[in-house]
């Protein structure tokens, strides 16, 4: 990998530091103005972001690219692409991996950056392709004969977020006849819930796991499996697995089918392998998944780019790094203007909580600066009636990345007092992103919006699933090329060990207790086991 | 209403900062034991508060405690449920209203604090009492003789989030024979996604807008009616109406039953009103709207003790202030260990944000602290394999309020690898809050948890209408307490109309072109004209 060096050493950070005492004040006297509106537009793969209601100008753009420059973002991304071991912690025991699901989408232009990878995704699809047409030609039947109507994903995180997010996105492309449900949540309601209402005897069950040993994951494995069972119902003809090659789930004997993703392929990054394929090509056919492929490679393309003016990814990137490290914001707000997207931000809060979420550097030594922020956020316009009294008024500043289409996606819609529900829906997103910026003086101190609250359009045609794959590369390339300029490890996640470490210890409490009624785990865990005591969930 | 000063004014502010320069280091040895957690603990209303994983001792509580009675929170919270002008800026055109969520559940023990308005809930109780029996008799069916089963909630914001996230963890109790549906977005294809696949003959549509003139509400309501007319149905026989004494849509002559709020309840803290009871009613049945009113009205009372370590509403906000003000944290994230309340932060983001998220004091100056925090959070266990990266390892340290219950709704559960699901949750929820507190040693940096991250765990029996009536509760009183304490008004909302003044002029030019293709926005609106212009939104 090329350059990675701690943020705070590259010369650019000073000299951005210094520009931040003073950034733009977008409520002086033409600060805003119609041609900084029109000269402020990047453009990629589909999408443009509109980024004048950002605090920056010229110069301190001009110093972010040499931020990217110093810090070798693209070329990290190239290097990454092509196969470099980006998930790694030098001198420490990490996970050493490469980083390659930007290959699962490498179908469109030759050579692929990594062939390796593309040809085992190629493999794959392939496969998958094969199941889709033998359930198409009525080949695979479930065992009474009828199609298959019904899939049930169970995974949890990267095996259910984003696939469920896109799912959700591209409703208006699935095909009537098919549906998927999601059970991901440990708790037993969440599969009661889901399961009840199913006809399972023409039900798939879609079993996620990378590593084939996700707790959560097996358990709801398992009941559904009983489900199925106490139905009459033999799993072997309705289960499909995706793990990972050689994982304890990784038996074809328990499977009608089981499809492989790579170690190479983080869960946050994998809706574009079998992940999300085998469920998405289920509900939208394999030519709308290849679509989304599609538009995701388009977008990786763009983000190869050196100049962040002309790179939406990179820009995303450096933009929030401007808000994150200079101008001091914990958060940033992810707010679409589509009711489709209402889970997209869910994805994201893993895609970019999850890997950016760090504290040391790829050296293992302390970050000196902040790194990942708070990801949040809701559809609009809904969210206008929620959370943004807060974003506009309240005193701590939210930058906004707002997401919208200029057409909507059923083309069912009507004029009311003049105006169509697509044009209300994006004049209040102009709207929000004017109002954010340049706030409203009054004598009413109530009334007061202070303004200069930095948000950024980024805007497609329509959201099919092309311009859906495009939007979810945007992000995952985003999140990439900031953990380069961190100088932070974006692909393993640590973090979440030690909280399952201590609910293992836990669990022995709860068997422990069932098999030997004097059990008392007070000794080899005080804390834990005063915890169990004092909130009563041992004595249920 | 009692005192009113600003919070840095009152004496116990300035200990308070004193304090916080060295806070409880909950990874000292031994600073967290069993003794601490046993001791730590706050009960009411069926719940009970473990706050031991927070960064207080009993100087600080005793500190909060006379932040709380030195601005007489819980006597302005009394004052406020007995009908005082709670809503409103001093020497400002405000509001000027009372605030009386609180009257709508206080049907329980006498005298209710405010009877006039707790005369007037129980008038509509009564018609909505009379309305469902008629249902449930079959003395009201469908025009076509049949039963309703579905109803369509047409509402945004407060007329949507609290009712659906209560509806939602509320489905273990639902009649098998009644669903609700949503529509909230102005994105037409939120209307269009939910009115395709249902049989409007047997569908009402319940219209909910206090001001009866909410831009979103009525161009839906309009989609509705012209969807119902195309299916050849009068809308007058299927469409009901929740609306403000004298709004525009109080009109008996356009619905089959109207039923009222009052000018005292906030859109936000509406959910006990008719703006919940009208969908909860239909779907869950009169009881169990009546068990929500009685859980609710239970925290109520709890919520007027004046010592905190008694009262769960005033130790929640207390020790959020803690975290906002004196440990400088930013955001909440609420986190509940129950799938069925994956909707429930989506409501409390509107709850408290749009409540506190001020800048200004009741008096109209600028408030010198931070007020209301950035509120956020999914259901566990599915968060942990997503953001809690983040909330372990980054370097923004997030305050946690952990939702959990000791048994599951549906029953539903069995042994996998020796343990319930019921354990695997609960097992985790305690984990998580002893992993944030205590975080871990370790020689590789990237396994090290700095731990110190602040969290509190809020428990009942079981999520029942009872209990989610309280956990209602205990959210808004927390609000109300907090604003009471920052000395804002919580009450309000003015923050949101600025984006719709901007929204507004910017659909006259969609409007304007459409009528005269030589229409130019540009002179009067040149920012707006640029947006449209440059983001293509114009020429479609």
């Amino acid at each position: 990998m090329p350059d990675r060096l701690p943020m705070d050493t590259l010369p650019a950070f000073a000299a951005l530091n210094d520009l931040a005492r003073r950034p733009l004040d977008l409520t002086a006297p033409g600060a805003l103005n119609p041609a900084r509106i029109k000269a402020m537009v990047c453009q990629g793969a589909g999408f443009t972001l509109h980024y004048a209601a950002q605090r920056v100008d010229d110069t301190v753009l001009d110093r972010l690219q040499e931020l990217a420059d110093q810090s070798g973002a693209v070329d990290q991304f190239l290097a990454m692409q092509q196969g470099a071991i980006a998930n790694r912690i030098d001198g420490q025991e990490s996970e050493n991996r490469q980083v390659l699901h930007t290959a699962t989408r490498d179908l469109f232009t030759e050579p692929p950056r990594e062939p390796k990878a593309t040809a085992q995704a190629r493999g794959e699809l392939d496969r998958l392709a094969t199941f889709l047409a033998d359930l198409d030609s009525g080949r695979l039947t479930a065992p009474n004969g009828e199609t298959f109507t019904d899939l049930v994903n169970i995974g949890i995180g990267g095996s259910d977020l984003g696939p469920r997010a896109v799912y959700l996105a591209l409703q208006a492309f699935r095909r009537p006849d098919r549906q998927i449900h999601f059970i991901a949540n440990v708790d037993p309601d969440d599969a009661a819930a889901v399961l009840a209402p199913l006809d399972l005897s023409r039900t798939l069950v879609n079993v996620v796991s990378k590593s084939g040993s996700t707790l959560e994951t097996l358990t709801n494995e398992e009941l559904a499996r009983t489900a199925f069972l106490s139905a009459g119902l033999d799993p072997r003809q309705h289960f499909l697995a995706v793990t990972g090659e050689h994982s304890p789930m990784d038996n074809p004997d328990h499977y009608l089918r089981a499809f492989h993703m790579f170690d190479y392929i983080g869960g946050r990054y994998s809706t574009t392998s079998m992940v999300g394929g085998v469920m998405l090509g289920f509900a939208l056919g394999m030519e709308s998944f290849l679509d989304i492929l599609k538009g995701a490679h388009a977008m990786d393309r763009a983000a190869e780019t050196r100049a962040l003016r002309h790179n939406p990814a990179l820009l995303l990137a450096l933009l929030g790094i401007w808000n994150r490290n200079f101008l001091d914001c914990d958060t940033v707000a992810i707010l679409p203007y589509s009711q489709a997207l209402h889970r997209f931000t869910a994805h994201l809060q893993q895609c970019d909580m999850e890997s950016n979420g760090k504290s040391i550097t790829r050296q293992g030594a302390a970050v000196g600066y902040h790194t990942g922020p708070i990801v949040w956020g809701e559809a609009g316009t809904n969210g206008q009636h929620a959370f943004y009294q807060l974003i506009h008024q309240g005193t701590t500043t939210v930058p906004v990345e707002f997401i919208g289409f200029r057409q909507c996606q059923y083309g069912r819609d009507r004029q009311v007092q003049a105006t169509f529900s697509q044009e209300k829906l994006v004049a209040n997103l102009l709207a929000q992103s004017l109002a954010l910026a340049i706030g409203q003086a009054h004598a009413n101190p109530n009334k007061r919006f202070p303004g200069n609250r930095p948000n950024t359009l980024i805007l497609a045609d329509r959201l099919t699933p092309e311009s859906m794959g495009a939007l979810l590369a945007l992000y995952e390339n985003k999140v990439a090329l900031q953990g380069f300029v961190w100088n932070i490890n974006s692909f393993d996640q640590e973090g979440v060990q030690l909280g399952k470490l201590l609910a293992t210890r836990l669990l022995d409490h709860f068997a422990g207790q069932r098999n030997d009624p004097a059990y008392n785990g007070q000794a080899s865990d005080p804390l834990g086991w005063a915890l169990l005591e004092t909130t009563g969930l041992l004595a249920k």
